[in-house]
């Protein structure tokens, strides 16, 4: 295990009806609300109306219409609305595209150049304001973690950057807030978590033993419960368990003592920096096709704990058959939430294949991920998704 | 799943050589330094001599003879020399003991009155001075939590205590520190780890499966391990696996969304309280003893999953023969990490059962464990222990 440092601050919120703390949580930092979300979802779904009724003491500012991938122009717009307005704290409600639009903002505030530099390097964030946050979707995990990814359209760079001072203070998770998903976003927010944990369970250190028994689990959790979740809305055990594992899969336990970089997620930033195309649909296509091109003598005993602790399949001598049926169960689940499983059904074909490529290698260092990967690799994994 | 709120907000600097952040630690707040410990041991594995050498710019004031079950009269002589000296920082060295002694003397600093009130009643706790510790031992969890126990021996009396402000800013776990404990206290110590997790994953709900998946993980972790430390006591994959799963059966993970109340930890307070012996080894005593008694048509599934997903039984149709199986498992596992699994054994007789019986039922609200149990429970449990 890997020297490591934990810390997961954020004061978590859970259950129904815990949004009636939301004035007690905000009155510890100030009046001046900065209210972010995303394309007016809390609207339909009562949110909003509620947070109005629970704030009317509050100078409450809005910045709306963030994307979902967000993008740097709208984290500009944010910085301003906080300077022009006195703002004390900044109120996320959203998933994790709003509460990581926040996260930049906040930290952009105190930082005097252009907020793309926060983004570029993280060790110009000096402080931020503080954020309390409402999650809508169970997926990225920003609630409960300091980082934050933003895109820049106009040069396909979507990038990630991290500080302390941007962890929540406060997060507020109530699973009824995800009865009215939409399917495929309850779907690809479940990619999503499931991702994390495998890109931290896919490591060369073998003697994590707990952090991985934890990352078995939350997988055990997702596949146990989004088809559940799907099948029935507003099953309050599935929706619950799905939403306590998002923030349980990115909040260090599970890549804590495991060092290396991930594989998956710089690839797929490329694919939604050049194609705007859902993260966690990216990253569900991404996944078997990486894990089928990093299997191999090294890694097949990985892929062994994976298929019997958390897929329960039967001990096989042939351990090349076991992982790829892991591998195939995997595809499968993907599939049967729905989750368009190739490049071409969400728009993408091979003609940016070798830009992005590159360009993954380099923003996401994969020369150090589980299995080492170089551009000709990745655009062999890319090619495999079409 | 019940509403909850989950918050640890410690800092865990985790591995080989992390004392060596002590110093930059310990300057967020302050020169004057109360030093706490126990009986010595750190004065012979020369964690002593090095905090000595990282700390020679600070002003260090020295509480030390810490009792095993630390005590009321300790806590007192810590809050003198806390006020007498201006300390601004308590540096907790050991394990549970020591660090919930410190807590108790953070909080006891603020009150004026005898600080043995705010034991018995928490919500006399307004403030406490900030807790930096050391972890020497793999057991309690109190390097990631807000709770502390205290004893008060001469009326019998081991309660507990919990404040947010009481939580440690930052433990350093250091698992070559653990190289040279006594092969008991790496036993009792695992005994007291699972018996954590045992308390939350014994639960009358049903759905908090990520919590469960996580015991079971912790659980699983220390069967592994416990035995390798004893075998091989400088082994320093099983020495980091324990100690990182003994900040994790207590920091909120296994319990939240759980509620109800505990059933082998008030029983075991008694035992100390009244005979002063180890904590864990109490633990390790009741708990097959406990899980007999409570074995019965509402219990009997979750004691299948605990057979099925700790212990990896196989399936058997007959559940109590399989939950029996599990339970021997618990007892046969104790008893071969060399605990004395007999309360004869650590020179109890049944001259106290009714006392302590009725004395952990009070303190303990048993009867809103997982199976409810009176004094006539408690008292037929303690016999199956002699």
């Amino acid at each position: 295990m890997d020297n490591f440092r934990f810390n997961a601050p954020t004061e978590m919120l859970f259950g129904k009806g815990q949004i009636s703390n939301l004035p007690e949580v905000l009155s510890k930092y100030g009046k001046n609300v900065l209210l972010a979300y995303g394309g007016g979802s809390i609207k339909k779904n009562g949110i909003y109306g509620k947070i109005q009724e629970l704030l009317k003491d509050y100078n409450i500012v809005e910045l709306n219409g963030i994307e979902p991938n967000p993008r740097i122009e709208t984290v500009r717009r944010g910085v301003e609305l906080c300077r022009e307005n006195d703002i004390e704290v900044i109120l996320a409600v959203g998933g994790g595209s709003t509460i990581d639009c926040s996260k930049v903002v906040a930290a952009g505030y105190y930082y005097e150049g252009d907020t793309w530099d926060i983004v570029i390097d993280s060790s110009k964030i000096t402080n931020a304001l503080p954020i309390v946050t409402v999650l809508t979707l169970a997926a990225t995990g920003s609630e409960m973690n300091s980082g934050a990814v933003i895109s820049k359209m106009d040069t396909n760079e979507k990038l990630g950057t991290r500080a302390n001072c941007m962890s929540p203070k406060t997060s507020i998770l109530d699973p009824e807030y995800l009865y009215t998903l939409p399917a495929i976003q309850t779907a690809a927010g479940t990619a999503d978590i499931m991702s994390h944990v495998f890109e931290n369970y896919f490591k060369k250190d073998k003697d994590a033993f707990v952090q991985d028994k934890i990352a078995e689990g939350l997988l055990q959790t997702c596949i146990k419960y989004c088809p559940i979740a799907l099948k029935d809305p507003a099953n309050y055990e599935a929706r619950a368990n799905l939403m306590w594992a998002s923030s349980m899969a990115l909040n260090g336990l599970t890549g804590s003592g495991k060092v290396g970089a991930w594989s998956c997620h710089p690839m797929e930033h490329e694919l939604s920096a050049h194609y705007d195309i859902t993260h966690g649909v990216g990253l569900a296509i991404l996944t078997p096709s990486w894990m089928r091109y990093i299997l191999k003598d090294e890694t097949v005993d990985k892929f062994v704990d994976y298929a019997m602790n958390v897929w329960n399949l039967p001990y096989n001598e042939d351990k090349f058959a076991l992982a790829n049926e892991a591998i195939d169960a995997t595809e499968n689940f993907f599939k049967e939430c729905g989750i368009p499983m190739t490049l071409r059904e969400v728009g993408i074909d091979d003609s940016k294949f070798k830009e992005m490529a590159e360009a993954a290698v380099n923003h996401g260092n994969l020369q150090y991920a589980y299995v080492s990967l170089n551009k000709e690799d990745v655009y062999k994994i890319f090619s495999m998704c079409l």
